[in-house]
This record gives structure tokens, sequence and C-alpha cells, in this order.
């Protein structure tokens, strides 16, 4: 590499230069010349997730945005396109001009209409035409001779090729051009028409291909808009002693769908394991009676691809299925690697799993905690590739039975290019399968799992209680993340019942499903949630008498229940476009830590939802906050129509500045829609 | 791409799965496995420019620190290296343990020993022995059974093969566990010594080679440790009347080095052409005894590769060189590809530059801005190669008289691939040669500039004159942009006399002079700094009578001069390594929005300068401000032994907090260096 390249000229009159010196030295193969790409420089495109290592996300018909720092040495007029096509197949790129931000920055958008993968870059150039055009207009008023220039323009005009309507607009102008004096013939070719014209077909200098090609994930709406209602089909007979069927679930369709989701995701559906079979409360041996863990996959009764015999058929699910689509809901099922000691994939693969030096398989364990009724699956070694083919033909299966979302069991503990492989098969033969992570772990592996394929993500959410930690995480997820990452904010789960919960009674559930269903795009409660149910095992976060480990039935319709609340969020969310999307939380004053005040935007700002919470479920509070009149570009003394999306009332805030006092014991929260003078002149 | 991998298992009994219909419409090709490559992750390492397509920078010998996030799917421990080598050739890679940190981000140093292009990258795998033997430890504590667990670890270290001293250890190991009983044994397996070995020679699994290969430029110390002066050569005689030489420099040296600066930076001092040449302050026409712009290069006499006839000869710039290195000192020239239209090369190589339709050759202008005396190289067209070639071999040939940095005028009107192309080649001849971008343009250039070779870059320093526009200054310069730029502050240039300095006299010199030598590494200044030269063209930035078109003799000696100041800041650079490094920027808290308080501190904080500057040249100023005294892990009472390094003072500070009073008149800065106690007990 000490090699030079050759001068292009013999110089003899001076000082033998080093180079001369090196080139008797180098090697006789011809070097390349020095390369001129990139004069245009193309840098910081976003979104670019881990140097384009990972796709950006975004759902279909929408606007996506993309942005580059773009700039040239000198002062040439630079013009730039963003480009995108469909990742498969040779399809040709289609294009849309960006335009200048400021320091550098451009920005462009484009809407990919179906979902799928996408591939998107940017492309950009010096516009000869233009840099010509702003510098003939300074030096011709300026009063300097632009004859030169003229010549130089139609030189330019000349020489550019024009296809279909350009062309005869091309000719149009050169015929006007030729016609004319010097005078008019300046103002033609300084003119908006031959700028526009010039801009299509003229010359493009040091077009850039220097700009990475990224990947863009195309989604369904329902990956990035939806809420979510999980319950266990062996709870719905309406009789704790009676295990529950899919039928019984079909029946109580009506009653998700009148508190308005559209999702309705089931734990593991399966046979149940015998051998360790856990106990209610997660007791390590089962009484004759108790069904054991939904997560204790398999037993002779069949496996993954397989319904517990007691929740009926493949048959009763398919009806449930239709039953669901009928009412407007979509199926949901946990996908759990994971298998009881009696699942049958033991004997016939014992390739699969672990096995210790004695000859006995190998437990899931946490040392020194064991789980006994748990093996697993053993990703590499003899288990591959055959059981990677095995899960995914599980998902298949599923899908051909009409479930297309899937929520993922702890995925963070099974190998990253398993689920990266797995999600790309999956999606490459059905693009509309959504996958849920439920991974509860450390925030870069829960990040990895979204950038390698999830569509959708479990979040903390159920651990931001206060309004910095709220305000914080926002912040964060509507960041750079928000590319890639799709919170789903549940309330509950099997798994967490929130100390917060546990201890605010009502008002504590009214702020926690106000939080997820106005700050989340994608929000959902576990069945118990809408009755308040939160009694723990104590000092954990555990429901107590879990359903993980037992059939329970709930009274719906007790008293104090806030299912009205739910009803109302899900009603708001899908009348507001601003809580359908993740993007656009603004955070408020608030004098009084205690009331957490945002509100939620469109881009476009047509949209503006008002959301204050009394976040103290014992305590009135009082809070002095400011309505976002800045947002519409309204002075600080503008008075606002504003409309309670709760009880409907309408009413007047005059000025920025307000203060609300709120009871939890009367309603902690309020939800309110913000309609500026120029949105009521357009309706 | 809607295929799917074949199912590894012939599966009949159950429902004819989506996966087998699709097999059935396959195409009859072999599809390539599932990966498993990357279940280690290792992701956003650091330094990563531009997702990896620009080079880190570091000087020859400093520990270079490389940070990346390494996690894989469940509890598996990890461990990492991070490996680097010589970009050139086919060298091994040497490698170094890397170290957890938090929050799964790791962190790993080396210190490449010469200047040159190195790789460097990160690897990373699960540690299986060490993942039993935490495992085993908490079994064992918890009182279980683990004589299968020592069954596995003898299977691990009987399979493991050692090399070189590591045999014998692995040997010695084997033997004492096969002479030992059951408890012995799990207590030699579970040893530290055990450990040690398992570490280097036990079974990696999924080791992780997905982390991008990044680039390091290693630079000599110059590049980013040195102080700058410049002079007009032709100024030097003593004697405003008579033309400077070569020869006048030599005896200037002493001077320059008494003052402490080690790069002596000259202005071009090449032939000056005489068609439209510049008069005296910029004027269009220029009397018969002026001697015109030194940036209008190239006359009769010569161009790029020629010295001005009244400055000497080349015998006499080599000369001057090594008269300067004999002195400590180095030289630097100018390299501004720019040409009088009398320049050789028009006549030579017409095609290097641009003409009009009418045969004129086109000059530089800015709309409508002309400025006649300068043509501009052409780089693309028929200009290139060529002209590529000539304008390295100008670089070539002025290295060859001795010369290693260059200060390139203006790169940002330039192509960057030609700059990129020049710099890498060479630098492959010659890698001690820097080059220093005098860039001053928007941000994002003058970044790119840095990133695609340049060594030090020209900076807004002389701009940034409040504390809040110091301080977010130094903020971002001592960040991620520290990977890759070099600033050099200069407090003053031919072309920049900054209206602080106009209107401020010498307390504002002495402000900025010391800013500039302690905040930035690399700093510089222009003769007549010294003396408090500012008389300014009067509403500009520019001097009056401006040496650039006329030539000048001060008087170096005259009252009010800073030199003992300036003397003192070279020496307090030299002797404290704090200062010697851009990084280890530390804004400390002061009361007074008119005082700036900072320490410089090394990464060992094992040096700490601490600098207290009244920015206001007019105003008596008292501030609060306080020590770092919790950077040495000292209590906020604690007393700190101090020495003021401009008078040789020593004095005890006690406590945290402190106040000060600055009278500019007396001097407007203070320069401490602290010695917390733990230093002393070393010293």
């Amino acid at each position: 590499m000490n090699e030079l390249d050759p001068p292009a000229r013999a110089k003899g009159r001076r000082v033998k230069s080093a180079a001369s010196e090196q080139k008797t030295e180098r090697k006789p193969v011809a070097p390349a010349l020095p390369s001129q790409d990139g004069r245009v420089i193309i840098e910081n495109v976003a979104p670019e997730i881990d140097g384009g290592r990972a796709a950006a996300k975004c759902k279909a018909g929408a606007v996506f945005t993309v942005e580059a720092d773009i700039f040239s040495d000198g002062h040439d007029v630079l013009a730039a396109d963003v480009l995108w096509r469909k990742a498969e197949g040779d399809g040709a790129w289609s294009r849309a001009g960006m335009a200048f931000v400021d320091n550098d920055r451009w920005s462009g958008v484009f809407s990919p209409p179906d979902i799928g993968r996408y591939l998107y870059t940017v492309e950009a150039w010096r516009d000869t035409f233009a840099s010509w055009r702003r510098d003939t207009q300074k030096k011709s008023a300026a009063g300097q001779d632009v004859s030169l220039e003229i010549d130089e323009a139609m030189t330019m005009l000349e020489a550019s090729k024009a296809d279909g309507e350009d062309a005869g607009i091309a000719n149009e102008l050169r015929a006007r051009i030729s016609d004319a004096g010097a005078t008019d013939r300046l103002e033609v070719l300084l003119s908006a028409e031959t700028a526009a014209l010039m801009s299509r077909i003229g010359p493009r200098h040091g077009v850039s291909h220097r700009a990475p090609v990224l990947e863009l994930s195309v989604d369904r709406l329902a990956a990035s808009f939806s809420a979510w209602y999980e319950l266990f089909p062996r709870s719905q007979s309406g009789d704790a002693e009676r295990h529950g069927t899919f039928d019984d679930v079909v029946a109580k369709l009506p009653y998700i769908r009148d508190l308005g989701f559209d999702v309705l995701y089931f734990p593991p559906i399966h046979p149940i394991g015998r051998t360790n079979r856990k106990g209610r409360n997660n007791s390590l041996t089962a009484g004759p009676q108790d069904p054991g863990s939904v997560y204790a996959i398999g037993s002779e009764a069949g496996g993954h691809q397989d319904v517990h015999p007691e929740l009926g058929t493949i048959e009763s699910f398919r009806r449930l299925v239709s039953a669901a689509h009928a009412h407007g809901l979509e199926i949901a099922l946990d996908f759990a690697v994971q298998c009881s000691p009696d699942h049958p994939w033991i004997k016939e693969h014992p390739e699969w799993f672990d096995w210790r030096p004695d000859g006995t398989i190998k437990f899931a364990e946490n040392p020194p905690k064991k789980y006994e009724d748990i093996v697993n699956i053993h990703f590499d070694g003899e288990g591959y590739p055959g059981v990677w083919y095995a899960l995914r033909d599980v998902i298949l299966f599923w899908a051909e039975q009409g479930v297309r979302i899937f929520r993922v069991d702890n995925p963070h503990t099974k190998p990253i290019p398993f689920w990266r492989w797995l999600i790309r098969e999956v999606n490459s033969a059905l693009p509309d399968v959504i996958f849920l992570a439920e991974a509860f772990t450390r925030p870069k592996m829960m990040q990895k799992l979204a950038k390698i394929g999830f569509q959708q993500s479990y979040t903390y959410f159920t651990w931001r209680n206060t309004k910095s930690e709220i305000v914080t995480y926002m912040t964060e997820l509507t960041g750079e993340m928000a590319d890639y990452y799709r919170p789903n904010f549940f309330v509950n789960t099997p798994d967490i019942n929130p100390y917060y919960l546990q201890t605010g009674g009502r008002p504590a559930h009214l702020v926690r499903a106000t939080l997820a269903a106005t700050l989340s795009s994608v929000w959902g409660m576990y069945s118990g949630f809408e009755i308040c149910e939160a009694r723990p095992v104590p000092g954990r976060e555990e429901y107590l008498d879990s359903e993980k480990y037992e059939i329970r039935n709930f009274d719906l319709d007790r008293p104090g229940n806030i299912k009205d609340h739910i009803r109302a969020l899900n009603r708001i969310r899908n009348a507001n476009p601003a809580l359908q999307d993740l993007r656009g939380f603004l955070p408020l004053l608030s004098s009084n830590d205690q009331v957490l005040v945002y509100a939620r935007l469109t881009p476009a700002r047509d949209n503006c939802i008002l959301v204050i919470v009394n976040l103290d479920p014992y305590n009135v509070h009082t809070t002095q906050y400011e309505v976002p009149l800045w947002e519409f570009d309204l002075p600080d003394f503008a008075a606002i129509e504003t409309e309670d999306l709760l009880n409907g009332n309408r009413f007047v805030l005059y000025g920025k500045t307000h203060t609300i006092t709120i009871d939890p014991a009367q309603g902690p929260v309020a939800i309110w829609k913000l309609l500026p003078p120029s949105w009521r002149a357009g309706a």
C-alpha cells in the first residue's frame, strides 16, 4: 500500500519528487484511478437503526419520513430524492423530492401502500441549472453583463433530453427563447417555468449513490394500534368447578367487544403435563383436581399443535376464531417454547432437549431454583435445525387455523438468530402475522428483539408510576426507539399484579387504564382488571389464587367495576387519531408532582387530546398547568374551545395557564379534546 | 422469497400445515440452513463513526478504549475481547479481554504502538465453564447434590486443549482432580486457578464475529498536542520597506521557540501573480510596490512547487527547515489549491481550469462578488485525474523538503473525494504527514473533512466568547466528535481579528490565549497577537493594513505585550498531561456568568488543572465557584493543596465552595494545579 497513483504528466524541470522516487518501486500493475464518488455527501440518514443493520417499522399507508444530512463542496445548489421499493423482486425504485430543512438537513416522505418489506435510500446531486439560475439572478440584479451566462444556459437547455410531457414543454421553451431578444431571453431562462422543467430534465452533476440502502418493515394497522384483552379460556364456564371451553369463550365475545377491545389473547391452550405438575398458587405439589400451569405444555394428549382436551377440539377452536372475527375481534395465541416432561417431542425427538450425564433430562432452572415441570428446547447441537423447523411449523399450523397474532413467551431466553429466522420465514409467507415479544428483561435485549423483527413489545410500563418515571420513559419510547419498537402497554398480566394496583383500589385502576390507553397506541389488560381484582400473594406482585394454576370465576358485574371507563377509553381512542400512533407525546408543565398533564398530538396538529391525571389514588390534588396553545400558533391569552370526552361537556379555556383540583374518589382523570379556532373554521 | 426452509421431519398425523403446502410450490434448489450466527449480540460499538464509514483517531502509544453492548439470550456467563491489527498486510489480530461495565456495556483497551492505520473489532462468546462455575457455586451453597455437575466439568476440562504454559497447568489440575475425593474435586474445579485456566482454554460457545471491523488512524503526538505560531516570512526583515527572506525567518526562530511554540506555520510562500493583483487592504488595484496577496499563487517565476524569488530559493528554504528542526520547531506550509491568472499551469494545462463560452478563463466568484486575481482548479471533467496527481505531487515535493504539516486553505470548496484520496495517498507513503483543515463553514462539512482524514481542524473558537458559548462548544468537541475531530484553537488568524480582541485590549488577549491554550491540546496564534495588535478595518473582523496584502514590521517588544504569559501557558501545557489531550474538560459551578471556571483532568485523575477566567476585560468580577473535590473521592470539607502555576505560589483550599474576585487589569486569569492528598503521598 505504499504505492502511489501515477503522475499524469512528465515533469522534468523540477527537483525529483518523492512521487517519482516511489514510482521506481511500483509493481507493474495498473493502479485504480482515484475515486470521484461521493462529492455530494449523504450522511446520518434517519431512520437508520444500528448503522442499517436493523429495519425501521411503519404501518401501511402511513407517511414515512426520511431525513439526511446532504451537502457538498462549494456553493452549488443541491437537490435530493428519497427512493423506495419493495425489498423482494427487482421492482423499480419510486422517488420523491426531498426539501432542505436547516443546517444541511433534508427531509422527504413516502407512503408504502402495502404490508411487507421495503427498501429505501437517498439520492442527491448538484443541480447545475439551479446554480446557474441563482448566480445569474444575483449578477443580473447587480447590473452585470450576463450574455455569457445566457449562452451557458442555452447550451444546458439544448443538451437536456426530455421525455413525454416534458418534451413538449422543452420544445415550446426553446422556440420562445430562440424567437426572443436578449432581455426577454434572460427572462424566460430565469422563469419559474424553466426552473421547474430543468429540475426534472436538466444536468445532474455528481449524483451520489453512497447513501445506505435501508430496510423498512411495513405492517398492518393492528401492529401499531390495537387494544388487547387477555383471558384464560378454561375460566370462562361461569363455574370455578367446571373447565371452560372454547364455546364458553364464544359466549363471552360480545362482552369483550362491548368494552371496545379488538384483540383477544389466550395464554397457552395446549395439553398440560402431569409430571411435577404445579398446584394452586404455584405450589410444588398439585392436588388431583389441580389443572396445572398452562405453561407446562404437552402431555399424552399432544403438544404445541394440539388443544387441551377439556377446552375442545381444533374444530371448536376454529369456530371460536370465526365467531371472534364476526365480532370484529382477532385472536392472539401464546407461543411458549418449552415443554412439560410429558411432551410427545421428548420421546419423538430426544435430540431436541438437554440431557444430564446420568441420562436424565435437564429441567429448567435458575440456580439454586429448579422448575421441574418444564424442560427447555435445545436450539443448537443436535436440535438444529430440526426443532427450528418444527417450531416454525407450530406457528404456521395455528396461522392456518386463522390466528395472525402471536404473543411470544420469554423470547429473551431463546437465541436471537432463531427469532430473526422464524419471523422472517413466517412473514415471507404470511406478511400479516404479528409477533409480540413478552420479554421483561434488560433494556438492550428488549430493544434487540424489536430490531430483529418483533412487531410489538412488552414494556416497563407497569413499573413506571411517578410523573418523572412516566415522562422519562415516554420520552425514551417516542424518541429514536419509536423507529423500531412498538410498545404494548399492558396494565396488568397474569404474571404482574402491580403494587400500585394492589394498594390503590378503584382510583388506581382508573389511573393506570387511562395512562395506558392514552400514552400508547397499543394497550392491553388481563381479565379482572375491569373489576379491580388485585388481591396479591402477600408481598409479591403475583395474583392470589392465580388463574395460571387454577380455574377461577369472577363476577364481572360486581360493584365498583370500571367497565364504563374502559369502554370510554377505547371509544375515545377509536375517534381520535392522536391516540392511534405512539409519537406525539407532549408532557406539559404541571406545578404539582402528583398531577401528570400531557397532550397527545397528530403531526399535522389537527387532533389534540389533553390528559390530566391525579397519580395519587388517595388524596385530592390541585395543580397549575399549561394548555399548549403554542402548538397551534395561538397567543398565550387565546381562548380555546374544549370538549370533555368522558362526559361530553363543552367549555372554553381562556389563556395558557389554568388550575385544576382533582379528587380521586370522584374520578382521578380528565380527558379533553382541544378545538383550536382554525379547526372550527374548517369544520 | 415466499419459500420456506424444509421441515426436518415428516409429520403425517396432524392437519396439513401451511409449510407443507408451501413445499409443493418450492423450486428444486437446496435452501440454505437457517443462520445460527449472532447468538451473542455485539452492538453499538464505540467509537464507531457514521456506522463504521469513517476512521476513529488516536495518537501512537495512547490508550484507546473500545466499548460495546454485549449480551445474549438466557443467563450464560459471557466473555469478550477487543481485537486489533495493522490495516495493511495480513498480520494476526492482537487481543485483550474486555470487562463488564453496566447495563450490558463492556469496555476494553489497547495501545497502538506505531503511527498508521489499524483495524479493531470485538469478539464475544458464551463462556460455558464460567456459567457452570457460577451455577454450581449456587447449587453447592444451597446444599444441592452436584455430583452430575462435577462430571460435566470433568468432561469440559478433559476436552479443552491447552498449549504452551497452559498445557502444564491443565495437566497438573487434571492430575490433582483425578487423585482427589468428591469434595476436594469440587473445590479444585471451583477454584480461581481453574477458572483462570478455563477462561483461556475452556469451551467458547457461539463466538460472535458479527461486530463491525472498524478503522483507527493513529497519528504522532503533534497531531493532537502542539502549539502553533503563524507568521508571514516576507514581513521578517525588520523593515517594512524590505521584503523578508527565509534567512530572516531563521533569525526569528529563537524568539518563537522561546515563546514555547513547536509548529511554525507560513501562509503561501510561492510566486505571486501580477494580473488583477490586489493592493493594500484588499483594494482592487495594486500600486507598483504592492507585493500582492500571497494567495494569488503563480507567476512567470513559477507555481506551487516554487518559492517567491524575494523569499529565497528552495535551498534557502531547506536551510530554514533544518534550522527550525534544530530549534525543536516544525515547519507547516499552506496548501492553497488556487492559481493567479499568471500561474504556469494555465498555459501548460488549460484543461485543469474552467473556461467561459467566449474563451476567457473563469475567475473565482461569489455572485455578485468577483475575485479576479484568482482562478480555481477544475477537479472533474478534463482536469481529472491529471490535476489530482499534480496536487498530490505538490505535497510530496514539499514533504521532500522536510515539511510534514500542511494547513489546507478552504478545503470545503474542493471535492471531498479528492481530499479522501489525497490524504490516504500521501499518508500511505508518509504516515507522519499531518493535514490541518482550514474550513470555516457549516458544522457538518467541517466534521466531514475530519472524518475523511484531516488530522486537525480549525474551529469556531474565535466566535465563542461567553461562558455558555464556550461550555456548549467544549461539550460538543469533547463528546463523540473527539473520536475523529482534533480542534486547533487559533486565537486569531490573518483572516480573523475577533471583535473581542479589537475592543478588549490586553486583558482580552490574556483571556483568549489562556482559553485556547488550556481548553484545547492544540492551539495557535498569528504573529502580532503577543503584542495585542488588533487594529481593525473599521466594522470588520479584518486586520487594518493586513500582512495578506503588504509587508509589515511590528515591534515585538512594545510595552503591554503578553509574551511572558504566552511563555507561561506553553510551559504549563508541556508540564501537565491534563492539557495535552482534548478530553477531560469539566465545567464547574460559578455563580457569576462573567467568570468561567473549569478543570482539565487526565482519565486517571493524576493531573488536574483548575482555570478561572474573568471573561469581562473591563470590570472586576466576583464569583462563588466549586473545586471538584468529588473527582478525587474527597469529601466536601476536604482540604486540597494548590499551586498557582503562573506565580508558583502554594496554598490550601479548604472545602468545596470558594469565592474569588478577579480584576482584569491585574490579570484576568488564574491557572492552578490541584494536588489532592493521595498524590502527595505518592510523590
